[in-house]
């Protein structure tokens, strides 16, 4: 059995889902075409194609003009029609499905997905404008052991460069470097991570938004002492991000925690739970732990909770450059414009962990309020690597390592799955997700009867291999069951020989453990 | 008038205060003979001469062999008998003066301390290895203006030998960088910073008990974590650093402030408001914000009440290097024995603000427990700049920009008081002390009559001038009276012209305070 054969029987697939959905309709006559749409791109200009199409599409569907449950054109016809090459159609449509706008029905087509007008007022019309780049442990352990999750992948880190613009950028004039002129970080930074945020997010904001923090940690701390008084109720996702959970905690904030099932946090039960809560705190483009993308429609509850009772919602967007199919997705907050969505950044995984560089992107108009609290607090980001970074970003180099490194994590993820499907099946399943750092497995009867994840982790570990339990990112006292069993297996910092040797160990691993 | 003369007049000197003792006492008998003290000082040793005689002599003290009130010898007779320069013994009382071993008394000699023969027992009696070392804001401000305290000078920083360090470390291998193998900071750095609190603060500790930390903020979170509960009690020094005081009510515990008096923390009051604390933070170096060195006797008293109690001493030593007068303190923790001190050291003064990198330094047999719960936790200092700042401390060149900052700042110090002394005598009076990066002003009555130092530093900021009102670094509700009424005026980040120009500039808005 080829590896391949194993995964496309699985779902996984490193092209996409609604290609096949779409060749049973090829023949089927189309509901909207392309020139009553009004769909028109501009050749030669700035924006990529499959940009444009995507944010006219994405407008058209805002508007109205695109009703919910219109069936679209196939990418073969459509493609035709428009002159372009049907890659671009299918990034397009592929980018749309991700985002909730459209859906892919198997053996039906690509419709316009359900979700209500009032959802549609609370959305920005206008897209935001893109500027395309140009050429656009363990303690003590020597390195990460397999399946670590979050490691990064030092080999393949543009250290010379790297090595060369922190030279660069002291040699010259440096009193800004030293920290008190700018607390709120390096200027040209700022500017870099604005103009980041509108080309790969379709985030329209100004550097004036934009605060350098040292960590989400840090931009939490600055959020809920702006925003918020102790005794405040917060939402948090569940399973989610348990350091988060302890920060809120600690700082008298009261945490509810939200069930997330396959179209992310279960906005009406947050309602249920606390629909006076303050503040969400939430992982829209990438579920932490589970690894999908909300859904349109959550989206739109989302912010219509967040305007209807005056509460914030905070979008942690810890690692979305690393998606493997379609394009990166716009951020929550590129849909907002009541003002009442909040971003946190993070350069931890796409350059290095120990980096302690990351951002909050604030509203307009609490831009000043969050600057004062910044400076009166004291920045925690040091100073000595921004002004290389503003460079690596500017240059396009960050843009470039990015899209290295998310065509080698692309393998080593399809590689981490086939070979657990080869070695592993029955007793571990890979669930799906098409982004990220880690794959989630659940764990098959045989093996979930005799021992829990935690136990399982904790055997590993005396083999030397490193797994997560899942069960572990719930809160305590939420037992998801059988559901919430399952292992975090990480394979962004390990080769793809390492990872096959280790899939090996692994599979001897467990099936020991089904049978004891 | 001279400034020189002003400056004499005064009290402060940049030679020694005790000189002007010893000329009256030159013809008096002395009453222990240098033989009979059984001092032999190496020569060719690699300790310098003023380094054995001030730890013979202090250890003298410490056996009970040199009595409290003993005289000692003048520098003069001493020199001839030890056929050493009066520089030399200068250098070795002026040491044992301003840690408390000895006093000066004017008119009378130099003699040994009074304290109880109790408090030795605490004490350390060997003396700790010495290893010379080789070669031995404001918001979206251009810069920082004066007097802002705290001000590093980035015109005095080697910053092309920094950019090359950076570029080198960078360039070689790597992984050990990207922060997942070294969660408790470069180890190359820890080794660096080991030796460097033996040859500078007496501190002989290895690395494994040396965290790495990108703030105190970072080491009392993970003190009170591992030390404390909620609910505990905590010695503060009244005044003292304010972020310190939130962080610890942050944490839960509870803080109980201690007056400052001329010798530093006020134990025996510290005893009396609550002898049952967990901890007790202090600054025996330099108090902050009042400039005093904690004396001997009151340094025994805190080690004797942790002992006793099973307390805890945090010692947060700041910006001890920049001393003008004699050699670097010895640390509290130098002095401990019993392993009731943890020790907190900073890079931001010697280096630069923004470089936020810092370090505990825990007992041996709580090593570990740090360890982990770092890790736990997380530890937040960058990695980028860790393996530069190693090298930079081992090559000795930390140790040179030292030495050129301390020359620096003592002249800038120096034209401060001088021109503090000619400009605005009768408006403000500088108080003593030998070290730092700021000078405290009293108020005089004519101008504290009319307005608060909080009212004056509020007008002075609209004249450009920034000052920091004494007042606001007493907890609240200790109102001190008039004695709390004073301004920092920070000295280190100004070039002399600077200063002189804006002591003109300040002189002229007091004088309108005054009179309106």
């Amino acid at each position: 059995m080829s590896s391949s054969c194993n995964y496309e029987k699985n779902g996984y697939s490193e092209i996409s889902n609604f290609q096949r959905f779409e060749d049973t309709t090829l023949a089927k006559p189309e509901t909207f075409s392309p020139a009553l749409l009004g769909v028109a791109l501009e050749s030669g200009a700035a924006k990529p194609a499959y940009q444009q199409l995507y944010e006219q599409v994405r407008d058209l569907i805002l508007s109205g003009r695109l009703p919910s449950g219109a069936r679209l054109p196939s990418t073969r016809s459509y493609s035709k029609e428009l002159g372009l090459s049907r890659t671009t159609l299918i990034a397009a449509y592929d980018q749309l499905v991700s985002e909730g706008y459209l859906e892919a029905r198997r053996g039906a087509g690509i419709f316009v997905s359900q979700f209500s007008p009032e959802h549609l007022m609370l959305v920005n019309r206008t897209a935001p404008p893109v500027l395309p780049k140009p050429g656009a442990a363990r303690r003590r352990a020597a390195r990460p052991v397999p399946f670590s999750i979050r490691a990064t992948s030092p080999a393949d880190f543009p250290g010379a460069e790297w090595a060369r613009l922190l030279q660069k950028t002291w040699r010259g004039p440096i009193a800004g470097h030293f920290g008190e002129p700018h607390v709120e970080g390096h200027p040209g930074l700022k500017v870099a991570i604005a103009d980041h945020l509108r080309t790969w997010r379709g985030i329209s904001c100004s550097e004036d938004q934009v605060l350098i923090t040292s960590s989400s940690a840090e931009s939490i701390d600055l959020i809920s002492r702006v925003l918020c008084q102790p005794g405040d109720k917060v939402w948090l996702e569940n399973p989610g991000y348990m350091p988060m959970r302890r920060e809120i905690v600690e700082k008298g904030l009261e945490p509810f925690y939200v069930p997330i099932d396959r179209e992310g946090m279960m906005v009406n039960l947050g309602v249920e739970l606390a629909k006076s809560a303050r503040m969400a705190i939430t992982t829209p483009p990438r579920q932490f732990p589970l690894g999908m993308t909300m859904s349109l429609p959550r989206r739109l509850d989302l912010l219509d909770w967040a305007r209807s009772t005056g509460a914030w919602v905070v979008e942690d967007d810890y690692d979305s450059e690393f998606r493997y199919e379609g394009r990166p997705l716009a951020a929550l907050m590129s849909m907002d414009e009541t003002g009442r969505v909040l971003y946190l950044g993070s350069f931890s995984k796409v350059m290095f962990k120990s980096l302690r560089l990351g951002y909050l992107v604030v509203p307009p108009d609490l831009s000043s309020q969050f600057h004062d609290a910044h400076a009166e607090l004291g920045p925690q980001a040091s100073s000595v690597a921004q002004p290389a970074l503003a460079e690596f970003i500017t240059s396009g180099q960050f843009a470039a390592h990015i899209r290295r490194m998310r065509r080698l994590y692309a393998r080593r993820r399809a590689l981490l799955l086939d070979q657990l499907l080869e070695k592993c099946s029955g007793l571990v399943t890979p669930q799906p997700a098409n982004s990220g750092m880690h794959i989630v497995v659940s764990i098959e009867p045989i093996l979930r009867a005799r021992h829990s994840d935690v136990e399982i982790c904790r055997r590993l570990r005396q083999d030397g291999i490193e797994a997560q339990p899942l069960s572990s990112f719930y809160a305590a006292g939420f037992d998801p069951g059988a559901a919430g069993q399952g292992l975090l297996l990480g394979f962004s910092g390990f080769e793809e020989k390492e990872l096959e040797v280790s899939v090996t160990a692994l599979a001897a691993a467990l099936s020991d453990l089904a049978a004891a």
